[in-house]
């Protein structure tokens, strides 16, 4: 089976070129499962409501967060209510929200989706190492097709992830950095890994900002409003190709498109 | 002209796989210039006389440095000897060391090179886009063929400095994740950018180091000991084409080797 | 001459403690110059003109401020026109607003007032070590008397700075921490120092806020809107003894004030 | 019932301190038990049999430790062997040796300790909150008379946490800063409370070590073998009195002590 995952959506350009560019790519490859980041696709921050709606309605099938997940009120509720997003599993027990879940791609065929954040420059949640493992698992008492979304910062805590899951998941993707990473690999256990899948959203920025507010920023060390750039979009994601029966992954192939804004 | 850029290099597989790859790079691609990031050269930490003069012997011209500059004390001498080894420019007034040379590639024809660290995450060195601005500025009135290695961990430093040297410096190299990014292009400016441009070490390790201690420090939070891991070695980098009487890059080309331990 | 240095003056509770207990204490101590931190002045966070002119009319002679300064945006114009509020001097240059100030407290007898702001676990400014003993040596030209209010959060970086400075200016207090500690005292070369004044506002609270959100903040990791606690107000501070003649501290003494709300 | 309990000992004055001036404070004080944070009693940096041996020789009941618990590879055997030392409770499960432990201190008088560490700008632990509050609500079962040291950086989790476990145990004192601070006071649940207890060990250094060693690294950012200072030496810590039968603290002191060295 195939698997399109899709990185950091960032925006209402990121949201435009998962609606141009997602179609054409549904058809080249013909994914059973399309998954995006989704943290930023609020105005760059967090998500609502109306811009989770626009991301499934253009063929999302789930969202994944990560440590903007909290920034829009709305989360709040809309994570508790809808079963298609769902947050880093290693927020505190009584977090609002679900940190993993079963989809069922067709007949007879599950997928398990977990998400976890790092803690290497990030808050300090519980061990996405130790929980990650646990959730894994967990869910292959019901499939042998899990991914992991690693949202994490530092490259160690991402590359020591994937090699800490080999073998027990079908891959493990890595979100937040906003620039993909030229290491997809299958790693000897059977796990795809890629430290950063990368971003969806305005090219000629910094990470979805417009450059010049994030020049001044670093320059000045003053406070900014951010805003996003425009230009170019582009889509940048990975295709995973898993044995369903084994869970096992045959490839993972980085994909990078580009639309008018 | 053509220079080769080579992500940092790890202990001693990291120095045999510049010996037994670069030949053949060389061969295949004759670049002007090789530049190599020496920080982790000797032992995953620092840089000592042998392993520096080991990497020279071995075709590299020149070894830019970063955070793990100073980890071998015989560091302190040799970068006050040695011009061809630069570290990171913004460290303090008085600092041992040069933070950028010139270097004769051939008759009439010079390269600058710059080092900088960032400064998010890692420590408060001066201001890396005010200082980087005015290095290259002055540099320029020695050469248009200008590299700067900005060794540095957030995305966003790296992506915001590229811009902010756009069309000022041939090419803006990331190094320090030891993770290789699929980002490379020239920036409108000519400016050659990449986020990091790798890794030269063992490949099944994280960052250089054996997988299973790395995990295990993550799992305890307990200090450890770090040993270089085994297996096949990476060779990673990119390939710069410039042209000389602009400055401006022409390309900028991902290169991945790999060579038995 | 006497001096009186008020810590960080949070929201509306810290500006009332001001107004209610300053009368008190200058008619007890009768300084010379009565200096507060107001970086959390409005409403917690930053200053504007109406809270600055609150404090001011209450008989603060001199605000410094600390990593909020630029939390309100009318700060980026007030403190180009007030001189009386000063802001961390190792912000980057073109900066608006002032890092230190002269101050005539009476015929033939001036102050030099520095503010300086920490770099561990804080913004990569300018070095406060280099910056800070640069600008001690150029204020002394002008007066021998020299306050710095060193905004910072590790307290190996204040205890430093201040032995750095110790014979150089008449006090480096600390603030930021909002916690008043127990280590006042004047250090050989004759400079009063202490890590931290502490904090002007509710005493119920942490650092000013609510405690129940500060609590429920670190238990669940989600974001909240902070507000400023009510209950018992307290108003903390030094009172430092200068001679003028030669700018020597012969003492620093703790102050701890309560009001009702 | 009365405790006494000591800031971080550091290195061989801290020891020498504890030696010549605690006999004193038995005899003024006479406290039914003595803690002490060891974590610095091994030549600044984590703990060993030896240094370990001396405090208990010298009067210490109880040592707990902090971030610098595992600096000594000794100790994992000797937190695993001896019960009268222990660490932060919130390491990960498997940690080597206990976070809490429960000490007859007479006939039917038993005093249970916890040591936590604070996780903001140090290491991701467990929730110190969540853990503190569940480790506090299971020795109330044996004893009513709980210590936590709680070992962190930030103010603002040390205060919330005092604030969050106020009524449930006896007291809740800081350390980590080396720096004692002028907050001591009993909560209005009876928990007494202190940001900060201080450092036993050389007055006149930066937390204990060579004033011109830190002032050097600061100024540099070069890394620097660090030497535990000479001169006077303090000894500093809060003697708390305590109902036994209810728990609820009665009082707290600060306590500042000065020997030769
Ligand atoms: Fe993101
Ligand atoms: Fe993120
Ligand atoms: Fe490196
Ligand atoms: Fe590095
Ligand atoms: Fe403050
Ligand atoms: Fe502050
Ligand atoms: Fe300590
Ligand atoms: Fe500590």
């Amino acid at each position: 089976m195939r698997i399109l995952m899709i990185g950091d959506v960032v925006g209402r350009p990121g949201r435009k070129a998962v609606r141009e560019v997602l179609p054409a790519l549904l058809q080249e490859h013909r994914p059973d499962l399309v998954i995006a980041n989704g943290e930023n696709a609020a105005g760059g921050n967090g998500i609502t409501p109306d811009t989770a709606g626009e991301l499934f309605a253009s063929g999302i099938d789930i969202l994944t967060m990560g440590n903007h997940v909290w920034d829009k009120r709305e989360a709040l509720t809309l994570l508790e209510e809808e079963e298609r997003i769902i947050r880093p599993a290693n927020y505190p027990p009584g977090t609002p929200g679900r940190g993993y879940n079963l989809f069922e791609v067709k007949e007879g065929l599950k997928v398990g989706v977990i998400n976890l954040s790092g803690r290497v420059f990030l808050p300090p949640l519980e061990c996405p190492f130790r929980l990650g493992r646990q959730l894994a698992e967990e869910l292959r008492a019901e499939t042998r097709v899990i991914i992991v979304d690693f949202h994490a910062e530092a490259t160690s805590e991402k590359v020591a992830l994937g090699w800490h899951l080999d073998g027990l998941v079908s891959a493990v993707v890595g979100t937040h950095t906003h620039i993909q990473t030229a290491d997809a690999r299958v790693l000897p256990g059977g796990t795809a890994y890629i430290t950063d899948v990368g971003m969806t959203g305005p090219r000629d920025s910094v990470l979805g900002v417009k450059t010049e507010i994030i020049v001044h920023k670093f320059l000045t060390q003053l406070p900014a409003r951010f805003e996003i750039a425009g230009g170019v979009i582009q889509l940048e994601g990975v295709i995973l190709d898993i044995d369903p029966s084994t869970g096992r992954a045959a490839g993972i192939q980085r994909v990078q498109h580009y639309c008018n804004p």
